[in-house]
Parts: structure tokens; C-alpha cells; sequence
């Protein structure tokens, strides 16, 4: 069954290829993505079965050729359209962070509602809010990143999902729940950092369960 | 059992009830906090009585107390002090993210390669990377940010651990592995992002499992 864990390891299969791709690899083995994925051997091996993908046992996989058919089951042969709104300090950085371009993912325009952020011509355009829905028709965006402060970020997912976007990333330390087809991920730094902080101190007291 | 998404569960209670607070509410029901953290009624009361917190079903909780209860578990009742390795972008809008501060926990220095980002005078002072060790190792400081590019990740990790870091946020687009004693939790933006996109695409294709 695909589901998301799966999809997960398939983008870091695919992130491992890029590199080995860089450093001039051409063959690569099931041991080696495992290794670079967290997971077992059996794991890669068993997550490619899921989508028809086989290699040899003794010659491995291709890189280009492996790279080409998770890029495809991503749906990402063509480069991915998503929208930004907020560009705060948390969207300024996502608006720099080179990941996304590496992974074929377009940041089209940022959205904000304080004039001063407003620069059209900047190479990401910083646009104003209430172009939002009329830019996301235009380009046909499903997608879009939410890094808005709390307060403000019920209101603009329903901006969002009512100019037709299905899936939302969601920075605001605040748990937004979907509609109806729409698919929220919740990325709450504090929470995380907290998380860790919690396990670091409890190990030292107790060596309690993680 | 005390576990990871448990922690994460008390997290998103404390910040609704920061919230809530902020807004004058004295009272709180189970009910508001599973609204909040998206989870069921019987789920809140059963994390509660796990801590062997109780309330009165029908004058709900008091909201100070509860507050202070779950600060007391996450161990926050003193400033949580974490460093922060990476002053590039995803770095300095970590150190600009209010978030960490209302929930007590304070980013000490951030430290980097890069001569030109240093500023030992700023609100957060930047710092050559040499300094990271006795930095560290002067404030009992346990916990880290990793935010640097994917090529120096695993050497800036070794470092970290090396300085007796126990716990590691990272950044960086590859999954770091922990050494014996150290919890790694990997945020990989780039990851995220893309899960997103497969299951939009996929649930207008098809209506994939999640």
C-alpha cells in the first residue's frame, strides 16, 4: 500500500540519487539508499517492488534511470507550482532555501499583506494578498505554503482553500485542520524543538521510552 | 506509556493554553484542548491522567494550573537554552522565530564558518564555530540547531556530539544518525513539501491511501 511514510522514503531515495549523481556515481545498490534513507535494504527493496521498479542483484540500480522513475511516480518530470503566503522571517528563508529548486519544487510568488514587503520584481515576486486568488487560477496551484503568525493563520487557509488549493504546508504554531479534499501538513518548529528538549532531559533523568 | 507523540500532544495542549490565557479564559475543558490539538476528548483526558492530572467534569480545568502542570513535565518551568550552528538563511530566520521564546526556550548564540556573519554583539550573538565547544560546555547547553548545507552536516553533527550535545534539531536535507545517547529529529523541508505535492496530484488522480 502506498502511503506516506512510502512517498517519504521515496524523496529521500531520491535526494541520495541527486547526490550520488553529483559526485559522479552511476551504479548504485540497494544497501547504499537504505543507508543514506535510515531504513533496511529490504525496506528500498521492498518500496521499489510497490511501484514495479527492479534492479540486479549484483549490478544495482542505474542512478539516471532510478532517479527518472521516482521523479515520475512524484509526479515531478515537470516542475511543481506552489504559492507562499507570508513572507515573514520564516518565509523569507524558504523563499532563499535552495532545497526546493534542487528538487524541481517552484515557489511561483509570496503573498503578504504589509505594503513594505510588496516587490513585484523581485526574482520571487512578493506580491499583495488579495492577488492570491486570482495568481493561484492563473497558474493552476494546488499548492501552497502557509507562514503566516498564528493569529492570522485560520483566516488565510481559508483564503487558500477558497482560491482551490488542495494541499497546504502549515509553519504557524497552530494546528489547521483540512476541508473537505484538501490535505494539510502541520510543520510546528516549537513543538519539535520542545519534543527534543523533553527526551534529552528525560534520558538523563530516567532513560524513559522514546 | 511516556511517548513521542504523546510529548508532542502535551506541546500543542501548553500552546492552546497559552493561547487561551492570552484571551482571558480561566477555565478549559478537554473538549477545547482535542479542538486545539486535534485529537478526541478521551485522548486529552487520557494523556492527563498518564501525568496523573485531574479535573472536575464539570468545571473543566484551571487554565494557570494546567499551564504550570505540563511546564513542570516538559521540564520548562526554568529557560530552556539550546546553540545554534548555521547562520544562513533557514538559521537566522530560526533566531528571528518568536515562537521559541513564548515557549521558554532561548537560542544562546548561533555560530558559523563564515567570517562576514560573525557578530558576537548582536541580540544573539554570531560566533566563529571554533568557539562552539566551550561555549557549549560554560552554559551546560544539551541541545542543538543544525542549520547548515547538506555537505558539511555530518561533520558539523560530529562536532556537536563531539561537544556533548545530546539532542540535534537538523535542517539539513540528509537524515543524520545519532551516536549512542544522542537524539537526532530530522526536519527536511524539501521532504515535506514534496509528500504534499504526490498526494494532491494523487488524490486528483486516483484517491490514494494516506
Amino acid at each position: 500500500m502506498v502511503n506516506k511514510k512510502c512517498i517519504i522514503r521515496l524523496s529521500r531515495y531520491k535526494n541520495a540519487l541527486t547526490r550520488l549523481k553529483a559526485f559522479g556515481f552511476v551504479k548504485v545498490f540497494s544497501g547504499n539508499l537504505a543507508d543514506a534513507a535510515g531504513v533496511t535494504s529490504s525496506q528500498v527493496r521492498k518500496d521499489f517492488s510497490l511501484f514495479g521498479i527492479t534492479g540486479n542483484r549484483r549490478g544495482g540500480y542505474n542512478v539516471d534511470e532510478l532517479i527518472n522513475r521516482i521523479l515520475e511516480i512524484l509526479g515531478k518530470n515537470e516542475i511543481q507550482k506552489v504559492a507562499l503566503i507570508g513572507a515573514g522571517s520564516i518565509g523569507t528563508a524558504l523563499l532563499k532555501y535552495k532545497g526546493f529548486e534542487m528538487g524541481g519544487i517552484k515557489i511561483m510568488a509570496a503573498f503578504d499583506i504589509d505594503p513594505i514587503k510588496i516587490n513585484p520584481n523581485a526574482d520571487t515576486p512578493i506580491l499583495p494578498l488579495e492577488e492570491f486568488h486570482d495568481f493561484v487560477t492563473k497558474h493552476s496551484i494546488r499548492v501552497g505554503i502557509l507562514a503566516v503568525p498564528d493569529i492570522a493563520a485560520h483566516h488565510v487557509s481559508e483564503i487558500m482553500i477558497g482560491s482551490g488549493i488542495q494541499g497546504i504546508l502549515n509553519f504557524a504554531p497552530i494546528q489547521l485542520r483540512g476541508a473537505e479534499g484538501v490535505i494539510i501538513n502541520n510543520i510546528n518548529l516549537e513543538v519539535e524543538l520542545e519534543n527534543l528538549i523533553y527526551f534529552v532531559n528525560a534520558s538523563e533523568k530516567t532513560g524513559i521510552t522514546r
